[in-house]
């Protein structure tokens, strides 16, 4: 069964605002079967509504439209869809006490525009909306199925949850789709590739693998498609078996889930703690464990060490160090990292210094030289990176290596 | 002059990632006059790809594509342009070379996948893509240009500032608009709204003012359109001068930067440093401010004291204290920024501690409280926060709230 998503209004359009309900919406279509086919953002404009209505019907079982639902003038999604179905608009009298009943709790007056929310094609089954006062419409027409959705995140999440998804469950009959994700790191796209192309080959059908490259990360994604589930499951999990055994080092974990909170979640099965001394990550590296919830088992924080001075005074490097080999070199890191474990009396420490740029480089040390340190258990991986001149991408990589390194002195 | 956008791959369809690309370039292209007609995400499948390119040719004059050109198999994109536009793939000599390159930098053998990359569709103009393997696409058609781009989102972005946009600019008759932003903290969109009602009223009709809120931050951007320069910017210059002194200090820059770099910016003109001591924002605000090149010359850095034992041997926060009011106080958010002034010795300082969540919250400090405290200059402010129950928020909210109290300070 496969489904598209239109959302219509200007505000994606001018990049105001990013699509996450429909990124949203297909995670939850996808969980229960039903495979989305295209995405489309399109103008508050009823021939452009009235095109992306025809094109999706050519291709899907279910249309879902958000947006455009609103009280003020620019939504005319209603007309629009009444005039593609060729009916009338009618008063919805259940809607009606709805969106009176909620101006009545506010005290507000009812102005014409609300009672006009009311007014729905002759031919939809009103979805209920009880979280504001444009409601949800459901369609069947020419074996398709259009259920038109507020846009406002939290009304037509819930809309979905409590109404929508569990009578597509009761309608439709709905393969089974199982997704299993093999996070690697330190190895690239192609070079995975041709490790386990034969496995790769060997796939059937309806198992298909997805490559999901990211910044020295690449996510393996298995998608199994069937009419049941017993059998699927395995049949995936075997051969997720397979890419793991034969990817070796690469191999992180088998669940879809950030690097960084896959060592949390290592460290902490094994009562580790872990601190960081970080200089042109500058914080980045921190913010990433620290944006999941009870990192704080693990994590216990560290310095953001951007001045000569704090490396000395957070970190206890010397001063003699840094003015004979640089902030940016090998001593400097032994020092930053062996400062962390000793002054934060974590089990673990990573340090990073380099040089982020655009500026600060020089014919030695050109911009993006970055030295990585990861220390613990009597253990030390040292290594020196250069990642090129851009600043971003600079602290991004610096701070995933790390995480590899780290992984890999916990494996 | 009309764009589209598709981006080409599952990842968005299955949710896996939100579609951020589209809505950078979406803003990009706004800012040079090129309207977004419709944004779409297809599957890596021949047939779509085919039709959603003809369905964009059919409704606007530039498409953009991203994603779908990395050296896996699942990537069929420059196959299917080649079908769309009834040509062969040929070898590009340059991206072979520049592939090589890469390769050879980093030591790495090239494999028949790699050299893959270099073949691109015989009627295209190839966009170097200095930060990748996988070249850019022009092509022009029936009065159609078509740009395809990797959809690596720094990949993108480099390609677009640095060659697309500057050859979109040089090719058409696009016509003028000036934006001009108005950056605001700490008062909400209605406010501003209300505050300047009248002066909304007086603006002409080619020029528009769109309030931008995000989180704790408005910003007010007046765009005018116009055939010619002469006399728009000094309307518009005019409008903003209104709107700037009837909001007070509510306004932080007349430039469309972020706030920490406006603060960055205004400290470095008047010699003044700073340092952070962060707990439950975690290494972001330190993020905040490190990402901007030049940083260093006020930034020296921080603590990132997540355990207790942090807070008291980088800060020096009284162990009494924390046992006493609990880390979530005023008396150890006063403590942190003390010790930040006086340990890592810069002219300003900036604390925050609290419950990030969606765990750890008590009844007397439920989740989402926060202290802050900034000082310098012989002052502080301390405030608290209740910020909710969603960890990200808190987090962001509590970065942005204490860039907004800093920014107070330096009035």
């Amino acid at each position: 069964m496969l489904a598209e998503i239109i959302t219509i209004g200007d505000e994606i359009l001018i990049g105001q605002i990013v699509d996450t309900n429909s990124a949203w919406m297909a995670t939850e279509l996808n969980q229960i079967g039903i495979r989305v086919k295209q995405i489309s953002s399109i103008s508050d404009d009823r021939e452009h509504i009235l095109k992306a209505l025809t094109e999706a019907a050519n291709r899907v079982d279910i249309v879902f439209v958000t947006g455009g639902l609103g009280p003020t003038k620019d939504d005319i999604t209603k007309k629009t869809l009444a005039e593609y179905f060729n009916v009338e608009l009618v008063e919805d009298p259940e809607t009606l006490e709805h969106v009176k009943g909620i101006f009545a709790r506010y005290n507000r007056p009812l102005l014409e525009v609300n009672r006009l929310q009311a007014y729905v094609p002759a031919n939809c089954k009103v979805i209920f909306n009880q979280n504001g006062t444009a409601p949800g419409m459901w369609f069947y027409e020419n074996k398709v199925t259009y259920i038109s959705m507020p846009g406002v995140p939290f009304e037509m999440m819930y809309m979905m949850t409590e109404r929508v998804l569990p009578q597509i469950k009761e309608l439709f009959k709905l393969p089974v789709i199982i997704h299993k994700t093999i996070l690697t790191a330190g190895e690239g796209e192609s070079f995975l590739a041709e490790r386990i192309a034969d496995i790769e080959d060997d796939l059937p059908a309806h198992i298909k693998l997805a490559y999901l490259p990211k910044l020295g990360m690449v996510r393996l994604r298995l998608s199994a498609f069937g009419e049941q589930e017993t059998g699927l499951q395995e049949q995936v999990d075997q051969f997720a078996k397979r890419i793991i055994e034969r990817i070796g080092v690469a191999f992180v974990i088998d669940e879809d889930i950030a690097l960084e909170k896959a060592i949390l979640d290592k460290m902490e099965g094994r009562g580790l703690t872990l601190s960081v001394a970080e200089s042109c990550t500058g914080g980045y590296l921190s913010h990433l464990f620290t944006q999941h919830p009870g990192c704080s088992s693990v994590f216990l924080g560290g310095g953001v060490t951007y001045a000569y001075e704090l490396k000395e005074s957070i970190l206890g490097v010397k001063q003699e160090t840094l003015d004979n080999f640089g902030a940016v070199s090998e001593q400097t890191v032994t020092e930053m990292v062996e400062g962390a474990l000793k002054n934060f009396k974590s089990d673990f420490a990573i340090a990073i210094t380099g040089i982020a740029g655009p500026d600060g480089g020089t014919e030695t040390k050109p911009v993006g030289t970055v030295w990585i340190a990861v220390a613990g258990n009597q253990k030390m991986l040292i290594k020196k990176y250069t990642f090129g001149n851009k600043r971003r991408q600079n602290i991004e990589r610096s701070a995933v290596t790390a995480l590899t390194m780290l992984n890999t002195l916990l494996t």
